[in-house]
C-alpha cells in the first residue's frame, strides 16, 4: 500500500488484513522502526483525537515525527497544498498524514509525489482510518460482520465517517440502516423513527452534529434535535442486550447522546479512541514496509 | 504520588523527599524512562520558562512527548476539559501536565481520570513546580528553612506563587513577611515598607506586575511602582550579604526590579530557571514510577 | 564555531570545509549524537522550508528538540528576545535556531549568553543557511566556483539571500550579476535586460517577490513582472545547455518563473530544498563539536 486516502481503495481482504494487526498492535505492543522514518502530521482544521492518535501510534513505531504548525507556515505566504507537499518530499519525508477542509485534496498528491499520503479526513469526504477503527471495535465486539444490523443516526449528508463506514460495513456483510432529519439524508434513505430499529440493531453509531460546519441551530435547538433524533436514555432501554453504542467525538453532551450514556456500560466511545491508535500503527507499518 | 495539583497535598517530608531527589538529577543527570511512558503538556495560557522546563524534565527522562496545541484543538469545537482529559487517557497517555486559566480546573479530573495530572498553573490558584524551585534554590542556598526570614513583594493577592510558597515555607520553618500596595494584599498582612524588613531579610522573592490580569495602569505607573514596590538599587545595599534575590519571570525590567540587579551577583534569577529542570524531573519521576 | 550569524563570518575556508561535510552527510548519512544535545527553532516569521530543514538535520543528528511557539510564548506577556534567549540558556539548551523580523536581532546576544546562536534569517539581512546551500547546489553542479557566471535576478534590495550570496560568491571566485526593477536595486548595479546576459549565465537564481514584505502590487501586476522580469519559457531556450534554475521558494508560480519550468530538467528548485538538510546538518555538527 503506497497511500490509504479512500476506503474505497481497500477489498475486504485488505481490510482485514489492518484489522488483524491492529489487533497484534494491541496485545503485543509495537514494533520499531527506531529512526528508520520521518513522517509529518499536516492538520489544516482543528483536531485533538485523530491528531494525538497518529502521534500516539507514530511514537509507539518509533518513527521520527517533524512538527507542522499550519497556522504558521508558508501556506500563509500563498503556497499550495502541493508545493508545500513537494517541498516536505524534497526535506526527505516518508508519509504525510493530512486533514484538510477540501474534499478529495489527495487527488492533486497521488502520482505526482513519492511521499506516502494518508487521508486523516478531507472536507465531507472520506476519512478512512476512522472508518477502519470503527470497523475494529465492531469486529473485537462480534468477531464477525455477517449479519450485523447497524444504525447509522445523526447528519449523514455531511459526515465523512458515515460515507465511509455505510460502503465498508455493507462490503463485509453488514445490513446498514440510517436514521435522520430528511434536509440531512443526502442520497440515503432514513427509517422513520428509532422505534422500528432500536431493538434489532446491534450497533447504535450516532454522529456528531457539526455545528461548525453548517446552521444547524436555524434547523433545530438542542434539545429538539434530542428529542427527535438522539439517543435518549429511554430509547437505550429498548437496545439489545448485547449492542453497542459508538460515537466518532467529539460529543455533543445531550445533543447526539444523553450525558450519563457516554460512559455506560454499552457505549464504546472511550474503546473506539484506544482502537484508533493500533489501527493507525497498522496503517503507518502498512505503509511504511512497502519503502523499505 | 498519582497527581501533583497543589503544594497543600505535600507533607514536609514529601517536599524534602522531592527536592533531594532534585539534587540528584542536578548533580549526576537524568535517570532515564526510554520509550516507557507517553506525556502531553495542555498549556491553554503563553507560557515560556514553565512549559519548556518541563519539556526539558521530560526529555531528559527520556520520555515520549505528544505535541498539543491548545489553540488548535477541539476545545475550538466546543469540547471541555474532562473530554479532552477522557481522550487522552483513552489514547494511552500517562501524565499531563495541564496550565489553565481556571482555578481548581484538576478539581473535575482528579478522582474521575487514571491519567495523572501536574498541576502547571490554575488561574491564581496553585503552581506547585513553581514552589518547589523556589524552595529548592533557597534549600540550596542557605541548607535549611528553619529560621530563616522571606520577604516576599508585589503583586500577592494575585500570585499564585504567592500564596503556595508563603504556605510551605512557613511549614518547613521559615519566617514570611510580606510588601504589597494595599490593593493587592488580598488576605495578607502587608509591611509598611522596605526599611523595617530589607536588613533582616534572607531572601527577597519579587512578583511579577501582571499587567495582564489587571488594569495595573490604573494603580501605578511602572515608574511609582518601581519607586514604592521595586526592588531598586539604592534598596538593593541594605541587604545582607548573603542574602539573595529571587523572581519567578518574566520580569518587567525597571519594575519589580533595577534592570541591573537582575543579572547581579546576588540574584538567583535564572538558577531558579535551571534548577526548575531538576524540580520537575523528581515530580515527574515521583508520579510515574507510581504507574510502573 | 561558536554562532553562524552571518556569511561574512566565514572564510572561503571556512566555507569549503562546510560543503564537504555536507557532502558527507549526503553519501553517508548522519553522524549521531544521540541524546547529548538540545536545541529548539525560534521563529518568530511563518516557514514551512527552513523550519522543517532545521527540524529534519536536528533529527538526523539525533539531538533532543524543544517545541517553541512564539505565538504561545511569554512574548506575549512582553517578554524580550534577550530575556527569552537567557531563559532558555538557563533551561539548559545548547543551541538555538532563530529566525525574526528584526535585521540584526543576534547583535543583542552574542557574547552575551552561552547558547550558540544559529540565525536562520533576520528581516532583510542575511540568512547563511540558505546562502550554503545555494553555493552547495552549484558547488555540487560545477565543482567549483571559479569563472562561474551567476545571475540573481528579482527583488535584490529586499532580499536576504540575494546579499549574502552575491558577497560569498564573489569571494568563491564567481563572476555575479543582477538583474532587477530599478525600484529594487538597492546599492546593487543592474544588468539593463536578460538578452544581455541568459546566453553567458551558468546559473540563474531567481528571487521571491515578497508580496508580503511591500507593496509590490504598486509597483507591478503579476504578468507585467513576469514579461519583465521573470523567467518564460521563451527566455529559458536562450539558456546554456548546463546551465540551471535556483529559486529560494516558496514560488509564486507564473510570476518569477513560468509554471512549466519550476519541475523542468533545468531547475535545481526542489534539490535546493533537499541539500538544505545536509548543509544544516554540517552548521549544526560544527558548532555542537565545539561544545563538547
Amino acid at each position: 500500500m503506497e497511500h490509504l486516502v479512500s476506503m474505497k481503495q481497500l477489498s475486504e481482504e485488505g481490510i482485514m488484513a489492518l484489522l488483524e494487526r491492529a489487533e497484534i498492535f494491541k496485545k503485543y505492543g509495537g514494533r520499531e522502526f527506531p529512526g528508520k522514518f520521518q513522517v509529518a502530521n499536516l492538520f489544516f482544521e482543528p483536531s485533538t483525537r485523530t491528531k494525538m492518535s497518529f502521534e500516539m501510534a507514530e511514537r509507539k513505531l518509533g518513527l521520527d515525527i517533524l512538527p507542522f504548525e499550519s497556522s504558521f507556515s508558508s501556506t500563509l505566504k500563498g503556497e499550495t497544498l502541493y508545493d508545500t507537499v513537494k517541498t516536505l518530499e524534497a526535506i526527505g519525508m516518508d508519509a504525510l498524514v493530512i486533514r484538510h477542509p477540501y474534499n478529495g485534496f489527495y487527488k492533486e498528491l497521488v502520482g505526482r509525489t513519492s511521499v506516502s499520503i494518508i487521508n486523516a479526513g478531507d472536507g465531507s469526504g472520506q476519512h478512512p482510518t476512522q472508518s477502519l477503527l470503527d470497523l475494529f471495535t465492531i469486529w473485537e465486539e462480534f468477531g464477525t460482520f455477517k449479519g450485523l444490523n447497524i444504525l447509522i443516526a445523526g447528519d449523514i449528508a455531511h459526515s465523512r465517517v458515515a460515507r465511509s463506514n455505510a460502503d465498508s460495513l455493507t462490503k463485509l456483510g453488514a445490513n446498514v440502516r440510517f436514521l435522520c432529519p430528511a434536509e440531512w439524508a443526502g442520497e440515503f434513505d432514513s427509517v422513520d423513527n428509532w422505534d422500528e430499529v432500536l431493538e434489532t440493531s446491534d450497533v447504535v453509531m450516532l454522529l456528531r452534529v457539526q455545528h461548525e460546519r453548517h446552521e444547524s441551530h436555524d434547523v433545530f435547538t438542542e434539545s429538539s434535535y434530542h428529542e427527535q433524533y438522539g439517543l435518549t436514555v429511554e430509547r437505550s432501554k429498548q437496545m439489545k442486550d448485547r449492542a453497542i453504542i459508538m460515537h466518532p467525538g467529539p460529543v455533543n453532551r445531550g445533543v447526539e447522546i444523553a450525558e450519563s450514556l457516554i460512559e455506560s456500560p454499552k457505549s464504546r466511545i472511550f474503546k473506539q479512541i484506544e482502537n484508533g491508535v493500533y489501527v493507525r500503527m497498522a496503517v503507518l507499518e502498512a505503509i511504511l514496509k512497502g519503502r523499505n
